[in-house]
């Protein structure tokens, strides 16, 4: 491992990190909030001066980066941001416990929404905008930012792209990782506007569109209302409904429409199951749901907006899905697991691993009563290799293994299983509320800190696909040789 | 495809159907109980005479068993018992509806346990016989049964054995299979003596002492009292508590001990990993109960007698678990996904492929770091092939989709999360009780004939571990190539 290139990439990371604290601190002056501004200033000071030194401590020639190294580096990266984002908070008080706070920013920056916060509207306008950015940064990766704005970032930067960069196939889009990365934060750019301009025209204030929009683009899920979207106008919650669903779908898709390779982008197999999958569920969940709210289109709207918020991971809420029907439940559970496609900002296992996974199964039916078979599996037009196929079975069974480890230790806690089952399945694919005690009209703040860091740590293992934190805690990684 | 094999071999089985019903027919006439004997008899005749004409139809000279011939001649097996064994219940009008008796036969047959009963104390002594004694007979397998004792049953019959018995690796014990399933069944019936015994020791009536053995010995768990086993003094509840966990060990070892082959007995690995977890999950268990029973003594038989219980899938009660604190339950969830060892009578994933899928995660995670890595894996002191790992993990994968589906089926039943998820769990895993509304102080009387109809298939699917299921119902088994 080259440790030195490790440091020096989070000392780098400090000073974005520092850059990105401006942003709120911006806001803080908007609204006048001073005590705010001095928490953001105070905390962007001191992760610079931090990454300052870091930087001169680890000078180095060799700047190449290993596999292990990107795995590492993403991890301690997202560990910094929370660490070093959760300060504002505690400094302004506006969350007194340190442990409430990173549980905030980890959910924050891993798009997943969760909150420790018992009453948001109490929040101040700056800690808020920070609250919904962090979603924003984190959705694309930070990493990749990182990438896309530093010139000669490293030449061997695709192993921090593979490891922060969800789904199981890392598709450059272009030959270089740098113009890669700042061709999809273009996208992201210009899809964050769009949804802001439509916002504005459905008559949400500024503030309100900006907020919404980062805690969409990034299919995070943090709200500024205690009742979450509820309170909006049908408009606003069609707009968010389908922008939910549009930062669902695989980036690549839409670099394909940038090239106006139209064909090429209608010939994506996931984007069709993706559809599939949303349309079948919002069919079910409508016909369920009809008898609560009596009105055909109240319960469309309900559906459609819940079913993309739990698809995407985002997590927001126009209704307390808590009480539907327990087939909508259901649905609303399994998407959690399912997620949207892999290359977007959504969480889960990602839908082409789910048909992936159902392809194997096929495959190993074949095998079973014809043990000669060497039939190829097509996926995307083009035939996978076995050790892919293997490798989204691994997956699986790693991410089985993780999700019923967390859900043990935070077994002692005084809740039913369908409160701690949906915790854990909502903080690890990164969706955000559950159900019963943590379902959206409620919050986390109930949950000791020991199960809050367990929690985080579900967060983070879920939105880098666990293998980074892994091999982060490896005794072995940070041994030498 | 043998088609003439197959059926041959169903009528053959209805024949042997009709001779295991003349077992409860005896029990009836000691009893004095008319009206059942008559039903008994009855479907003994007709199973008898169905199972004749079919032999008479079928006749052919090719014996020759096909791999998919041994997974349809399962399945079919399986469905053909339950719908034969079901009709005393119905005849009687114990059990009124079909829908329900094919539910409790099903239960009996697979060795779950769970029950549609609301007053299970107002059965008929031979009903309650013939309900356990087919946890007896599913235990071990029925076809395995038939192979013991029919003389030169096939030359093929290995792939009957491969897909009754459960477990990752089928080892015959002595070169020919009907010497294997001589030799299971006698060790079976060695153990289940010793167990009446026991039982008759402690002062358990005679009946109780034999449905009991047989609920034990199968890993059913269906009961002949209200509170299952509480009412039973602590001796008896001891017995049933370590017979439990001796019918979750895998048979091959009591073979070994026969031929006092101690030390390779105590070699196997799955074996250990089976004892940690019994007495990890009895330790974390009992501490966690304490505060309940505020006495060490009942705390540690009421928690060594449900993990046994649940590990074994088992299904008997001596408490009502579903009380229990959070962390108490989700052990025992889990417990339930992986019973107990390979080639013992218990359901669950086995914790050999538990293990399995442990060594998988850790090699593609050195896969990971060291891509040229080709360290092989070892297990019971063997190295595993890449290809019964893969196996492994498909089956897990395959496993998990079939959960969920299950899970999707029944869930517009008007129940909770908990109880329709711990539903699927008992019974695909063949456990029998689950939490809230099908916890053991409950029974299965509330679900709809659908549900029951899914879970039913859920009980068949786990005891014959898929494929057979699958392979049975898929439309291109039964086409002509």
């Amino acid at each position: 491992m080259n440790k030195r290139m490790v440091f020096r990439t989070i000392g780098r990371l400090l000073q974005i990190t520092a850059l990105l604290l401006l942003v709120p601190a911006v806001v803080a002056v908007v609204y006048g909030e001073t005590k705010q501004l001095l928490a953001f200033a105070v905390t962007a000071l001191g992760s610079l001066l931090l990454g300052f030194l870091i930087s001169l401590v680890t000078r180095t020639k060799n700047r190449v980066i290993y596999a292990k190294d990107g795995f590492v580096i993403t991890a301690c990266a997202w560990i910094m941001m929370a660490v070093v984002g959760a300060l504002p908070f505690v400094i302004t008080r506006e969350i007194p416990s340190y442990v409430d706070a990173i549980f905030e920013t980890v959910s924050g920056f891993t798009t997943t929404g969760a909150s420790i916060l018992s009453d948001v509207e109490s929040m101040s306008r700056s800690m808020l905008f920070w609250r919904s950015f962090t979603h924003w940064i984190g959705g694309m990766g930070v990493l990749v930012f990182v990438m896309a704005i530093i010139p000669n970032f490293t030449d061997r930067s695709i192993h921090i792209m593979r490891a922060e960069m969800p789904g199981p196939i890392i598709g450059k889009l272009v030959p270089r990782v740098k113009d890669t990365a700042k061709i999809l934060y273009l996208i992201y750019i210009f899809l964050t506007a769009l949804q802001v301009l439509l916002l504005r025209v459905g008559g949400m204030p500024l503030f309100d569109s900006l907020v919404h929009t980062f805690g969409t683009a990034g299919t995070g899920g943090f709200g500024i209302k205690a009742d979450s979207i509820a309170s909006y106008n049908p408009y606003c919650q069609w707009v968010i409904a389908i922008f939910m669903l549009i930062f669902g779908v695989n980036f690549n898709i839409y670099y394909l429409l940038l090239l106006r390779r139209i064909r090429t982008a209608l010939k994506s197999s996931e984007l069709w199951y993706y559809i599939l999958i949303v349309f079948s569920s919002i069919a079910l969940v409508t016909i369920n749901i009809m008898p609560i709210y009596k009105n055909f289109a109240v319960s469309l709207r309900a559906s459609v907006f819940q079913v993309a918020s739990i698809v995407s991971t985002t997590g927001f809420a126009t209704t307390d899905f808590n009480v539907w029907p327990g087939l909508s439940k259901a649905i609303l559970l399994l998407l959690m697991f399912s997620g949207a496609c892999a290359g977007s900002t959504a969480g889960g296992l990602k839908v082409s691993r789910i048909v992936m996974l159902f392809k194997s199964v096929g495959r190993e039916l074949r095998r079973l009563l014809h043990p000669r078979s060497v039939a190829k599996i097509q996926f995307e037009g083009k035939p996978i290799e076995d050790s892919t196929l293997n490798s989204v079975c691994m997956y699986f069974v790693i991410y089985m293994i993780c999700f019923f480890a967390m859900f043990l230790l935070i077994a002692f806690e005084p809740f039913g299983l369908e409160t701690n089952f949906s915790a854990v399945a909502a903080c690890f694919n990164n969706v955000g509320p559950g159900f019963e005690a943590v379902g959206p009209a409620s919050n986390y703040s109930a949950y000791t800190d020991f199960s809050k860091i367990i929690l985080s740590f579900a967060m983070l293992l879920g939105r880098l696909e666990i293998f980074p934190m892994i091999i982060m805690l490896s005794p072995r990684t940070w041994l030498k040789k």
